[in-house]
């Protein structure tokens, strides 16, 4: 098969003119690496030289990821961009290309008269993202499907050696995150309440009204700028982002570094009204988690993102937690809780 | 989210187990361009200088491109990574990495006492594919789905501006394809008999069988080997696979170039057994179909695969087909159809 976004197996006119549409679209966005996009067997995509390609797939499923009866189809496409912009972001990786593989029910590919198509608005809320991080869509594939899912994957460039690594943190290190945490998941409940309320929620009406917290949830931004600085100022002697939640992805952070880890609770940048829980486990933030060395001259904010320590690399002690949260109350193991959506 | 295979949200303990297998098994895989694989936030590849990457993805469906009740799980996995590879063959690309995304059902990530569960024998059937093309599985995603998917995606390099394509083809061009045409389809329908009588087919026993045509459909062969010969001796003006069918690929071919296309239907070389309509439209041979200039001295085989002649490029005149059949019985317009699969 073509690995190239998109055709109709079957020839369905409709169907058939949607996909130009697409290709045509997603041929607009600007290049800076993609040589050959949409249309080949492959797309092709140049490094610089001294450069090499981080590479990054993310699988969202109706149900589980997101859900078709509380999700705006320009959110699905928003969300599962950011997604995979965020792993490149963790990396100190710019953008070169992004390929979406879409399974779709019929109708969600199918014109309802003049109305555009789920799958056109899809495209709407993947392509702005897309530009505004200069990411073509350089191809993918389109499926008929019962279960409605996205696989985006994500190709960025990086100095051969630079990326930024979940390994490499050492104890002493002092831990950061960007922005604010718990927001996703207080957007998420809050969205939650509206759908009953609602039925189905417009996004546009939700993004430009004064809901902040929808906002995290619905239109997460994912940190590029941040992680690119980080990576070019050589700062963070390691970086993750943060999309499963604090408690999982610092327990991967540690991991793969050898190390363990004391979070100090009262430090959590908490999104306004968000529980503490919600931003130890409630993941899809997508703000990125670095460690420093003590020494290193940390910022307060970064291109325009606050950025706040939170706790501290220690020695990994066997039969120890990877990560201590430390409250008031004293020391508790903080075990990864990672996120379930809406499992 | 990680890019990069595999982690369980819910930490149950047999499938973090599992994945841990997975991850080791993986890194196994010789690494040509490989410098980071499973365990980061993305995976690392490094081309050669003045090499370009190509990239390409396949979404497969259960009850579209495979069928749980018909194909073993090591069918499912090296049909997944078969149609990512035939588009690198197709572009004359090396194989530098693959990543696959999954959605299961709980069981199939689940095993039933000491038996293997149904994901451990996908990876069998995808990895001993991948090890025999040298291209190390790096990374992925995988997910609990109530519809069984895999989406494949394929890293490359081929030295830049000299990528195999689509377009470039003349009028005046001989079109060839490698090996034989219609295999699969006819392994599908003799398949789809079996099925009917033995239940769920055992594929090793399948496997060893005299059932050559079984094989074309169960374990097609990429013709990485074939591509990189082509591209590598420059004769061919341009390069497809045959993963849709002749009709619906030849079409493709003709589109981006410009041109049109005559095939001599009696110089197809039909797989023993098949009818002429599934070489035409049956699709998932996974041969190569290549054109060169008239002059070009093309071989009879290459790399041990035959080689034929089965047509030449003509000129595009609005309103006539992009395919001509040329059969006994006069020319007809040969109308993309491209393979249905299970739809």
């Amino acid at each position: 098969m073509s690995g190239n976004l998109p055709k109709a197996k079957s020839g369905r006119t409709g169907e058939l003119a949607l996909l130009r549409q697409i290709r045509a679209r997603a041929a607009q966005s600007s290049a800076s690496g993609l040589r050959l996009g949409i249309g080949d067997d492959c797309a092709l995509l140049g490094l610089r030289p001294g450069e090499e390609a981080a590479v990054t797939t993310d699988l969202s499923l109706d149900g589980r990821h997101f859900r078709l009866d509380w999700h705006a189809p320009e959110v699905v496409g928003h969300r599962a961009l950011a997604r995979g912009l965020s792993d490149l972001a963790a990396m100190g990786a710019r953008p070169i290309a992004a390929f979406i593989s879409l399974g779709l029910p019929r109708k969600l590919a199918t014109r309802n008269g003049s109305r555009p198509a789920w799958v056109e608005r899809f495209y709407d809320g993947l392509l702005a993202l897309a530009t505004r991080h200069k990411t073509p869509l350089a191809g993918g594939d389109l499926a008929e499907s019962p279960l409605a899912l996205a696989d985006i994957v994500l190709i960025g460039a990086v100095p051969r050696g630079r990326a930024l690594l979940r390994s490499g943190t050492r104890p002493g290190d002092t831990i950061y995150v960007t922005g604010s945490l718990g927001g996703a998941a207080y957007g998420l409940e809050r969205l939650a309440k509206l759908a009953g309320k609602l039925g189905r929620p417009s996004p546009p009406r939700l993004l430009t009204s004064q809901n902040k917290e929808l906002i995290a949830h619905l239109a997460p931004e994912p940190r590029i700028a941040q992680g690119l600085w980080l990576r070019r100022n050589g700062l963070a002697s390691a970086a993750i982002d943060l999309s499963d939640g604090l408690s999982t992805d610092l327990t991967h952070l540690c991991e793969e570094s050898g190390v363990a880890a004391e979070v100090n609770a009262a430090a959590l940048p908490l999104f306004p009204g968000a529980e503490l829980a919600y931003a130890l486990h409630g993941g899809e933030d997508y703000e990125l988690l670095f460690t420093a060395r003590p020494a290193s001259r940390v910022p307060r904010s970064i291109v325009g993102i606050p950025v706040t320590a939170i706790g501290r690399v220690i020695a990994h002690r066997p039969g120890h937690p990877s990560v201590t949260l430390l409250t008031p109350e004293g020391p508790q193991p903080l075990a990864p809780r990672g996120w379930q959506h809406f499992a």
